[in-house]
């Protein structure tokens, strides 16, 4: 009989896979970095290691979607500020000092923040990305993640054809990991000029590897991309080209239904931030109007900055309550569908659909097994409802990441929790002086 | 010199006083059920019992202030369904078979939940509320509870004449009771008559006990009551002249400007339910225009029908994410605001803002310690943020109500957990089976 290397048995397993399948008290073998058999017998399998997943939920891990990681570190810096004076007053100042080894210490922070609460693939852009891709393979955890290209100079590159090499570095350098994954990522249609949109395209067209933008996040962004180019923002993309099944495009809160419809038939992939688009006063995407139109969407909750955690256990709940709302509809985004968004949709979002995001024999092991044995989560009708309205972060017990067992009962196998956060505290000190020298 | 019951060192305590004090690195005494000393020297006091807060945050106890405790066994049992569909095929069917020890069992895993989350006082209105008031004192909770008034024939008292009844011995029972207090709690406009309304108004004026109601909750409200007496329900209130300081409001969803000023002109108190009417998709309370008005505005979760968990900490930031996005001005809301609404707002909403929602001396003891050294609460540049946008629930440590020690560790000091759990499995086991029935 053949031996695995991880038996999940006696759980319920959210499978998320094309027929929905709920498997109640079945068992789930790994080997190596996939899932290799499901259900009926597995239990009778050999296995290094066995774990029990009785009264628990066993799902695929969360995929956070959209985030700034090593914005951990300015999280609650400044808060309930117009963006300018937070931009202005806080932020700028800030990150104009960074350097590697503070991206590195947040990313790091934001990883062991992100694990512990049940997500194990997440997206990024920053500066200093590489030491992202460090954090998060350090860390154990799947990233698809991209440096920020803008028309200024940057504090880690410089002038923008640095920021394209960099770029181009990155890709070569991190092509066969089999957690991290490159973007090209221009930051937005008012911080890049057509030259660097075009530019950062043909250079993701040309590695096959996704380009990423923020996209009709503010009313101020739609109003400047119309005073410069005399058209919205997806206009500006349609006409340099851009749309594709390669761009995911963060946000989407401000898109007409006309455009909704032009993003969907080009294949580009959204990414919701219902937190940050609330704390940050920008507005609601329309998710469901976008689900209609049959545009893949997934969930991030973006920086810390703006929202001010990466659990997406909230942002589900946030998400399904938001939209039953903007539509005065209770129907609307079912735990179900919400679900989804955080799992299959975010990795199809991310261009991950054949690897993760369901519980499929083949697949990537990334697997979260979550307690349900708790007041909060008692008694248990539903587990979709449960995942979206009453599971916290903090109700993740074990998370399996590529197959490698990360987190068990809580406690990180591979990090050292408390170094890792009294590096951010040392640095948190460096950003008090920053900020108080403004 | 003095002898101390517990004494609370080294932590930084959120006073919520009138100066917005916060005091780092600061000891408090407990003698009795009351805060007793606060500040420089109090570590030296001898104390029966010394609770280490280094790093963490000591805060006043969280006040729910409009919940249906009971309905945690409903918790998930139908969810994102039209409103009608909701009560007639799950709600209804079941509390037609309800029974006390039903009740006892849902409001003391309520308890249970709530303790846990940092709540110490809540507000309840459901049926066989004397079971609630038992399960509350069984659990060493701080509440104002009352029976559910309205036109049909309750499953606990029969017809309304009973419920009056009812209402005033539970008021004669629990006069003295240190934890419990009575209200008289007409159901809503809608489900109770003209004169079903007055006479319990004239029952609380007569008793000195708060009227609790819930008002303009919905649209369909406002048509009915539109459709029935031609008035605004603020309008029906005040025809019935029982618009006064006694008379506390749950959700105010659906209120003009001029109807804002005549109930905070009439001393009547508002409590928010951000969360429960995002997800039953009501609409959006106009709260910041509101606090504008100096209307006293306390904070809610409803009941786990209708949110679909009891944790203060995610209806703190849902509320100051809303507003934001409502009034699309980032600055609304800002977290010590909040953090006011779900401790001194809620506690003067209740009537008891001489007694508890601050920390200081003379008041009742009702105080939780928040363990900040998580990654998810690292760095911490200000506790209110922290406290409004990444706490959650499971971070509170310690909890103390009326000057006596109920959690400490997490661990429930006076109680069972294992076997509250158990019961409330076993009604959710009947539930099914009544709803199977329909």
């Amino acid at each position: 009989m053949e031996s695995l290397d991880i038996l999940i048995q006696k759980g319920t397993i959210i499978t998320m896979d094309a027929e929905s399948r709920v498997l109640e008290g079945c068992a789930l073998g790994i080997r190596g970095d996939s899932i290799h058999c499901i259900g009926g017998g597995v239990e009778k399998y050999p296995a290094k290691k066995v774990i029990d997943a009785d009264g628990c939920v066993v799902m695929p891990g969360l995929i956070n979607g959209h985030t700034h990681a090593a914005m951990s570190l300015f999280r609650g810096l400044a808060d309930d500020l117009p963006l300018m004076e937070w931009l202005n007053n806080y932020i700028f100042p800030v990150e104009r000092r960074m350097d590697r080894d503070f991206v590195y210490t947040g990313a790091l922070l934001a990883c062991v923040e992100m694990i512990l609460s049940g997500t194990t693939t997440f997206c990024d852009m920053y500066l200093f990305e590489e030491e992202v891709a460090r954090a998060a393979r350090d860390a154990g955890m799947r990233c698809l993640v991209g440096e920020v290209l803008y028309d200024f100079d940057s504090p880690n590159y410089g002038p923008i054809q640095n920021g394209f090499s960099y770029t181009e570095s990155l890709i070569e350098t991190w092509r066969d990991d089999p957690l991290v994954s490159i973007a090209v990522e221009p930051h937005s249609l008012f911080t890049c000029s057509p030259e660097l949109l075009s530019e950062a395209n043909e250079i993701a067209l040309r590695h096959e590897v996704p380009l990423i933008l923020h996209l009709a996040e503010t009313k101020s962004e739609l109003e400047e991309v119309e005073k410069r180019y005399g058209r919205t923002p997806v206009e500006h993309l349609q006409t340099l080209e851009m749309l594709g099944p390669h761009l995911i495009a963060a946000h989407c809160v401000h898109l007409t239904d006309n455009e909704l419809g032009v993003l969907a038939d080009s294949g580009v992939k959204a990414v919701h931030n219902p937190e940050s688009n609330m704390k940050l006063a920008s507005g609601i995407a329309p998710v469901p109007k976008m689900i209609s139109a049959t545009l893949t969407v997934g969930l991030g909750t973006d920086g810390c900055a703006s929202n001010n955690n990466l659990d997406m256990f909230g942002e589900m709940d946030m998400a399904a309550k938001l939209h039953k709302l903007s539509t005065l509809d209770p129907t609307v985004m079912d735990a179900q569908t919400v679900v989804g968004m955080a799992t299959l949709g975010g990795a199809k979002a991310l261009g991950m659909g054949g690897l993760i995001g369901s519980i499929e024999e083949g697949k990537k092991a990334d697997i979260v097994i979550i307690d349900l044995n708790k007041p909060h989560l008692t008694p248990m009708y539903n587990p979709y409802s449960h995942l979206v309205y009453a599971t916290r972060g903090s109700d993740v017990l074990h998370s399996i990441i590529n197959g490698r067992l990360i987190m068990e009962g809580r406690k990180l196998l591979h990090l050292d929790l408390a170094e890792v956060m009294a590096k951010a505290q040392e640095k948190a000190r460096e950003v008090k002086r920053w900020v108080s020298s403004v």
